[in-house]
């Protein structure tokens, strides 16, 4: 190794700023995930089931998801009883596409990095890509 | 849509439990993936230019992962400098993996979430997978 390469060749190549935080959040990437596999909307409580998220931590995350604009919370009533569904606004279908790229170029540079280090031709087959 | 679904299907299905926060963090994930992609060590300013980080976040970064055992800083000299050089531990590279198998499984679900998408054929083609 170099030991002194002054100027990095790849100047933030690691910067990653297109990981949107709002829904880079482990939790929030879980919600996102499973509102786009049902663009109709999924109730509260399916939601809740699917992330594996209480009460309190599922309404948390919709708030900043909302307010971001990335999800829409209404209000109905499945037979007498009301419920709450929540589902995926075009933007944030548009957005969690974006961030989707955004992840596979670290999927696609952390292969390559495993493919390089000599000392761990057994990690190959890590990346399917 | 049915309205009531009760159970999901798929009880879950969404919660990403394996990705591991410490990693999970956007600054922290750029910073191990330039390790993992310089497994003899990087020098603590080529690592800030490679992540854009600044010195304070840098360091703040580094002491949780340090703390946490995925990786080693030592100071050294190169000349009469003194440097800093941060490497990956072999268990950090073993946790990075493995929170990497997680995160391909994300890329994967949504991938077939926008594919099953009637919507959206013109979404086709994000994953390469």
């Amino acid at each position: 190794m170099k030991s002194r390469s002054g100027k990095a060749s790849h100047t933030q190549r690691f910067a990653y700023d297109g990981l949107d935080r709002v829904i880079h959040e482990r939790a929030r990437l879980g919600v996102l995930t499973s509102l786009v596999a049902h663009p109709k909307g999924l109730p509260f409580g399916d939601l809740k089931q699917l992330c594996a998220l209480t009460d309190g931590n599922l309404s948390r995350h919709l708030q900043v998801l909302q307010v971001a604009k990335l999800v829409d919370i209404s209000k109905r009533f499945d037979g007498n009883r009301p419920q709450t569904l929540c589902r995926i606004t075009p933007q944030g279908r548009k957005r969690y596409l974006e961030y989707l790229a955004v992840l596979e170029q670290v999927i696609l540079d952390a292969a390559a990095a495993v493919e390089a280090d000599p000392d761990s031709k057994r990690a190959r087959g890590l990346a399917h890509t």
